[in-house]
């Protein structure tokens, strides 16, 4: 076989339906954000406004995040030296976990290298190592809870987004001996939807389910203390296993899980993705505790935050420009078409320095491709001013609809 | 189900078979490797001397790897604020990447958040979309090999440890016209023993494969350049993706492969384990590319490694210690029982303030269970015959066998 042919083939094909990925190659600017300069391959680097990134509030750099970093680096050094059972186990890790059980109002909590792996190694355990377990997952669920329920090798059972009647119908049907896990997210990060977590737990555990929810877009934003929308909700104890990132509000990176003592140590002792890998830097870890004890403490942030986002649809819908029905902090804007929608993102940075990402498939299902925009408590009035006359020259000069769905 | 139950259950079995694992909570402390803080729940901190760590060549404190790092905190923050598709691709990304091409004589490379999601994203990516492909994997391949492999869906087939013969008996029996991958180690972990790259990569190529290489424990310590052991032997063309680490000799964290360019960057485009989780923060990168030019450049670091784990291997065998036959900077010392392996860590930890974790299943077979020694260029003469005679006094203590094997 011909692999050469073979690869450069489907990345043709990629780019010939314009989902080729081209990576915009960032330096990131402490005191500047949301400003960061571009870099490209024989042209001067030039500053751009960015209106897409993950650091949703803007921790990255947070004076006390980076000097607890560099702190820890000068203290400790660059690297953990080892996998959490050997020799990686730092005191900070230690620390960083008591901090997020504590949160979550859970007994006690697990990092992992990244939310992802979080995920995958969690569902991919308890569905492999509960005996017939049957998983449920809502139609919308991230890539990292489906590679975790696929390679459980569990029953898969799916429940139409949102939808607790589906989930109840589906578990009426099953049998009541078996152990279930019923897997979602709070937030929806493409859509800026939100689930019922209350009412979904509730027809779980009527069933003798497990819940399991993704708050991967929540942490740091919602809730009093920035639990995320549980505790918003006032559910913090219906949820049995909640999962998250310390690589967005908290601005760091790496992903957490939190529930009871048993079931936290049973996925320690069992689960291959969190014994076979090294751990997180301690200065990670330092990091990220200085973070979450900031933002949790900080719920003016989080007033700031929706403040901005709402103001931005507003702005948005005011324009003319097809803002999607979002409920929370991302602003998606609908294209529905692939190349289009790798064009306008074009034009944003050629035209207006403006950088937001293409998000095409199979990041969003075909025919729902769209610019994604997330306004942090550091977007300005005038920030949202540049951008919204930008979206309309762009709208103008592609011939882009103005509904937010398709037609 | 009682999930509790079942949970506890098994952690409870864990315990009967002296398997459970406890983390020693370290504080690294920087100008004082191998000498780390132990910190104990009730108790006041003591100093031990570490020899299990990974930070194989102790760069983990290298003044120059802590600076880059505190400097690419202190110009960029903490985090990289996205995917790598979404706002997350950093100039010290591409930078490393190069770098890390350059290093093992590939077109291009491309970082994961570890190594163990770098072999997993990898071989699964590759062996889901090959069509009907085939992946043989040698028997002692590490776990997120394996589980890659696994997770791919493909065909399966184990060749015996570091048997070419027994390759090429399987690749002959297979179909000469379907995508194939010969994926195996050079440095196996918890053994110290060594593949013959050359010999391997040969029969694969004869049968139209592709050869995989995992160097996680070579790179930076064989080869001149330390680019692993393929470069010590002389086959680095023969090898068309590596895979490694910035985690041990580098003494960082995050993995990666090298090889083609259009190889990259089909696992770059359809990765999900790439895709789908937030990139390494840029401070990361600058420290891992600060490593890898430094310890490139310093083959007496290796030349330093190298006599440090031959003379250890010499001590413990001249004082009747069951040293098992690595031929590599590991230095397995056989016990062969689970509970007995973890007394024999108790007791040189509080005896001897030597911590070194014991290796049981299912990190190595039941039957096999080990110390595993791993000297540094900072483990010094004093130390060797600190660790010699505390682990005399250890055998004597617990009658362990003098016999580097199962009886």
């Amino acid at each position: 076989m011909d692999y050469e042919a073979f690869f450069n083939g489907h990345l043709g094909r990629l780019r010939d339906e314009g989902r080729y990925r081209v990576f915009a190659e960032l330096e990131r600017i402490v005191g500047a954000f949301p400003r960061a300069r571009l870099h490209r391959e024989g042209e001067a680097p030039r500053d751009v406004t960015v209106w897409c990134s993950n650091d949703y509030l803007a921790m990255g750099q947070h004076p006390a995040v980076v000097e607890a970093m560099q702190a820890a680096i000068g203290a400790q050094g660059s690297g953990a030296g080892g996998t959490r059972n050997i020799s990686g186990t730092n005191t900070l890790h230690a620390a960083l976990e008591r901090e997020l059980a504590q949160l979550h109002g859970k007994e006690a909590a697990l990092v992992f290298t990244s939310g992802y792996v979080a995920n995958e190694t969690t569902l991919q355990t308890l569905g492999a190592m509960l005996p017939r377990c049957e998983l449920y997952s809502d139609a919308f669920n991230h890539a990292s809870m489906i590679a975790g329920i696929r390679h459980s090798g569990a029953t898969r059972r799916i429940f139409r987004h949102n939808d607790p009647r589906h989930l109840e119908e589906l578990l009426s049907a099953a049998d009541p001996a078996t152990p279930k896990i019923v897997a979602f997210e709070s937030v929806y990060s493409m859509d800026g939807d939100v689930s019922p977590i209350g009412e979904i737990c509730d027809v779980a555990h009527r069933h003798g389910a497990l819940t399991y929810l993704d708050e991967v877009h929540a942490v740091g934003m919602y809730g009093t203390h920035g639990a995320g929308v549980a505790e918003r909700d006032g559910v913090l104890d219906k949820v049995d296993i909640v999962q998250a990132t310390l690589a967005k509000a908290f601005g760091v990176v790496g992903g957490y899980i939190a529930s009871t003592a048993a079931t936290v140590d049973f996925v320690r002792s069992c689960g291959s993705g969190f014994i076979f890998t090294t751990s997180l830097p301690p200065a990670i870890a330092a990091a990220a505790l200085a973070s979450v004890r900031l933002v949790s403490g900080q719920p003016e942030l989080r007033t700031r935050h929706q403040e901005r986002a709402a103001t931005l649809k507003r702005r948005l819908a005011a324009a003319g420009l097809p803002v999607m029905p979002s409920t929370t902090h991302i602003v998606p804007v609908f294209v529905g078409d692939a190349a289009l929608c790798k064009q306008a993102s074009d034009l944003l940075l050629e035209r207006h320095a403006i950088y937001v990402q293409p998000i095409n498939y199979p990041t969003v299902p075909r025919g729902t491709e769209r610019l994604r925009l997330t306004p942090t408590p550091l977007h300005g009035d005038d920030d949202m001013a540049r951008l919204v006359t930008a979206l309309q020259d762009v709208w103008q000069t592609l011939g882009l609809s103005s509904r937010a769905a398709a037609e």
